[in-house]
């Protein structure tokens, strides 16, 4: 049985994967990998995902150069999540020009941007 | 509109929920959350969240006692994603008594469990 196989794939053949980033153990991101993702990220060591929006497979950092590369990959208990432990290049994770994706906290009910913006989106992508 | 109202919430009106190690940064668990399961979080700074499998409201911890105490609540940039950092009651996470649920990792083509059972689940749960 291959590994790939010990995976219990959703309904929709997709594992919930979190990054982290190995240097400073800051959680990153958390993205969708169908089994194609998974296997190319074992052999590249880089992370890949599925894009559920765009339905296609995603090497992470392919346009902005913002490349996860992977020291890790680990499995929980249940089997139907990943983590990855990440040198996360240019030290930039969401397309939003954010360190990382979770820069929303909730405080006195309502959801506040607590972290800077490191680059223009614009810059990481172009304009077009 | 409800800080709630701004989570998109998936077709199963669920949303994942990684929680964090505050005090050692270490990933401890990836679950589900309803929107009654991150309101009772919101207000009670306990974990609470949705069992799939049984298809119930659970509050971490409240058989084991292992409570995850919530410091900080984050969503991420596209709102389908929490991350809480917690404090972990008892140093166990994870139901197999293992300090979290992240223990098997890739290596060479198969899953390993690489993390030690701190307490036995029997002494965790009873033995019944």
């Amino acid at each position: 049985m291959s590994w790939l196989d010990a995976v219990r794939w959703n309904a929709d053949g997709l594992v919930a994967a979190v990054a982290q980033d190995a240097a400073t153990g800051r959680v990153l991101t958390l993205a969708w990998m169908n089994r194609e993702a998974l296997q190319r990220t074992a052999d590249t060591r880089e992370a890949h995902y599925w894009s559920r929006s765009r339905r296609a497979l995603w090497r992470k950092g392919e346009q902005s150069g913002h490349v996860q590369r992977v020291q890790d990959i680990r499995l929980d208990c249940d089997r139907d999540a990943i983590l990855l432990l990440v040198e996360q290049v240019g030290g930039i994770a969401c397309h939003t020009g954010h360190e990382r994706c979770f820069f929303q906290r909730l405080e006195n009910g309502a959801w506040h941007d607590v972290e800077p913006v490191l680059k223009d989106p614009k810059a990481i992508y172009g304009d077009g």
